[in-house]
């Protein structure tokens, strides 16, 4: 192991940025050191031990018989506390620099960290110069300058809390949908269909002259996926329990701090549904199993966002994990709306769509908790949603979820089942050759099913109460803007 | 519950299709029966409990006293065995129906399956005419033809294993990761960099009249990612352990069954390697631990393929499972076919490209078992690839892996981590202030690090030992064709 450090060193020193600087060897011949991650450092399994350990400098501080280094790989937001003697300290050990440390692992005499390492050997293997690295040492930096630099805001706290929360939301998603016996499904990128005929689509094409004689490589035109919904309605006609996890895409002219242009969503569709609860009931518990199991397993990345980000956010997050969410109709909601004081910009009428300032609203006066709204008028609602045959006012079983400080996170229906009423709205609209393969989902075996999808950015806004969903996506897409 | 389908059935009485069709009912006031998948049911833990099950019918047997049906909701490939006396026999009852049976559980007396349910209450759902239905009862259809109805094949044994066997494998990957530590990293689909420079790139843009002012929404020419490998490098700069699993595209004008144009790739970056056997280790184990999870969850799925659709493949598999992946270099490998007896149609000079031909031979001479080939002529491979500074025949340190009956499953390198080279790699490609955020990576505590990607459709040819890739994704996108 040493060795073969020692070769990559050597060749790394011919090299101006990469050198290898040795710092001193206390002791050649010692058994070779068992390299540890700082999670598994900190986890005191190995007090005693003599270890190696490689990560980035987080901190320095020298003294006068010794230098403390805070040593962080990513594992966890807490770095391994490095004590070294003095005669190990060298210029090049800045904040950003990599380094490899050998050593033995020691109970810490402060609180604040179980175990540190007390080194025997530091090498630097990556130099960092201080006056052109973005990020300074000491400060805290906010995440929007941070934004400004979408190739080094991984190695800042905040956002490196950021990225292990979103992996580990992500495994909470999968467990949920795996706990219930859903089938997860790879629904496509690149689609012939535009679904909601929303018109904010991006179009596909190859890139350099034309490399198929037709027109178009698909031999038709190609989008970026809107939803997975028609996808996974294909497949909701022989597994009743689906999801798919995945970016999808708008190419809407939106700087707003709610939209980009390709986010996740998390999408489910059920079977053999019988009324839009469902629906509701999948949306609430997903939504509570994901947020419990982040909560437990990310205590810290969470804290620094509740502590130091978004101050107070805890206990919006605890009263949403108490709360039963209720459920209103849209007739209902747009009656609170009406009879509120609020001055609202947007018209309150029925019929009309529900804004951020009326969701925003809903959800305060539900206590500031998330609220589930029903039965959308009919005409809203994209032609697969069920009709709910009511009168006088024809309305759709459609459902959003709204939560506090984001609006609307999810949005579901009930599908349309009904061969004759599909195909007659579908034929309205002047759809029914584009859509004909949709509505053999209907004339081959067809049941009652419904579905729904999540904003995975919103979600995480949601929990963690960040702003902007810029700051909750590794690399934002937008209009004007595809850094990297 | 009863009342609630009997009110479903009513309003879809109203319409041809859907019309629900009540056959008759023993017992009016009985207790609610309990709602059951039909993998809960088959498990046997319900016997003797009133209990409804709702799915697609997959056979039906009319006898003189009796009908059979088998009912699938794609919980499992085993269908449920009902039986219902002659009396709750209708003509609705088709093949690809969807049906919802009361009843109760019994134990089978029929050794194929452990339990059947009693039918009490039979209601056709949703009808299925069987002179429209592509499939045929008691016809087994190939793959290819099956392939011609991408909204219904799932509906088929074969492909609903496929799509099992899919979703168990991706739970797989992501628990060997997680297992070992490494976090996911959701890379961008939309980039603006085409990572390899290979030209075969989709291009994107807004499908209606633009809608900013700029030549381009983004402000740049904007892309479908080709691997995530540079966006995982951005992130392996704080955090050593890191993957992606997603979509990826290649513009290709093929119609191989090998090459789709939208695919599914593993892709891990690691820092602080030694030696590229760093990422041999981790491609082994995940291929290993990957394969042993799908084996052990999916046993009917994965039997339906290696005895119907490629009798004799798990015997390949079982093979590759027991071996220890021999690593040959490239030079190695040259020599290996340059003293073969085979005619090869591309030339097998030192510095020339392995072709499908060269990797099968080269699977073949290992005893038909995966190998590792590494350390490629420096000139064929990406400016990213470390140049392991060798002479005469200079060469990078990078890494195939080449499986049976697939050739190349997974491609890595070490990447150059040493900015003055890297920097003088780009700057003779013209690349250097393209790739400024890149060499970013290298000036600030820059690490030896490599990575590679897995295609992960090919790796489920690989294990179920289906020729063609098309047949193992739900949506397949190649030139010419992009349905639904």
């Amino acid at each position: 192991m040493f060795q073969a450090v020692t070769k990559t060193l050597s060749v790394a020193s011919t090299t101006s940025a990469c050198r290898g600087i040795l710092l001193g060897i206390r002791h050649y011949c010692k058994k070779t050191p068992t390299k540890l991650r700082v999670s598994q450092a900190l986890s005191g399994a190995d007090l005693g031990a003599n270890v190696k350990v490689q990560g980035w400098v987080r901190s320095v501080r020298p003294q006068k018989a010794n230098v403390f280094l805070h040593v962080n790989d990513g594992s966890s937001l807490q770095p391994l506390q490095v004590v070294a003697g003095a005669e190990l300290n060298d210029p090049l050990l800045t904040f950003g620099s990599a380094v490899e440390v050998s050593g033995i692992l020691k109970k810490s005499p402060h609180k604040k960290q179980p175990v540190e390492l007390e080194a025997e050997q530091i090498t630097v293997i990556g130099e960092c110069t201080p006056v052109d690295f973005p990020f300074k040492i000491k400060e805290r930096h906010g995440l929007e300058y941070i934004r400004q630099f979408p190739h080094l805001r991984c190695r800042t706290n905040a956002f490196s809390s950021l990225l292990r929360i979103r992996s580990e939301a992500t495994t909470a998603v999968h467990s949920y949908f795996r706990e219930n016996d859903f089938v997860q499904i790879h629904t496509p990128i690149i689609t012939s269909n535009d679904c909601e005929g929303a018109g904010e689509l991006f179009q596909v094409k190859p890139s350099g002259p034309e490399i198929v004689e037709d027109e178009y490589f698909f031999s038709v035109p190609a989008f970026l996926t809107v939803p997975g919904q028609l996808h996974l309605e294909v497949i909701s006609g022989a597994f009743s329990r689906v999801y798919t996890f995945g970016p999808t895409f708008r190419a809407e002219n939106s700087q707003s701090r709610r939209h980009l242009a390709e986010f996740y969503m998390v999408e489910a569709e059920i079977s053999f549904t019988e009324s839009i609860e469902d629906l509701t009931k999948v949306m609430e518990n997903m939504f509570k199993s994901a947020t419990e199991h982040v909560l437990a397993h990310c205590v810290e990345d969470v804290d620094l966002f509740h502590k130091h980000v978004t101050p107070g956010h805890r206990d919006t997050v605890d009263a949403m994990m108490k709360s039963s969410f209720p459920v209103i109709t849209y007739t209902e909601a747009v009656d609170i709306l009406n009879r509120s004081s609020e001055k609202f910009t947007f018209p309150t009428d029925w019929g009309c769509d529900l804004k951020t300032e009326h969701e925003k609203y809903l959800v305060k006066h539900c206590g500031n908790a998330p609220v589930f709204v029903t039965d959308y008028p009919y005409d809203l609602k994209p032609f697969y949603a069920r009709d709910n045959q009511d009168h006088p006012e024809r309305t759709a079983a459609a459902v959003d979820l709204l939560v506090p400080g984001v609006g609307e996170l999810c949005g579901g229906s009930l599908r349309e089942e009904r061969l004759d009423l599909l195909s007659a709205r579908l034929e309205e609209a002047g759809l029914e050759d584009t859509y004909s393969w949709y509505l053999d989902l209907r004339r081959f075996g067809s049941v009652p099913h419904g579905g729904f999808g999540l904003g995975f950015e919103r979600y995480l806004q949601c929990i963690l109460g960040v702003d902007n969903i810029k700051d909750v996506i590794p690399f934002p897409r937008f209009s004007h803007s595809c850094l990297l």
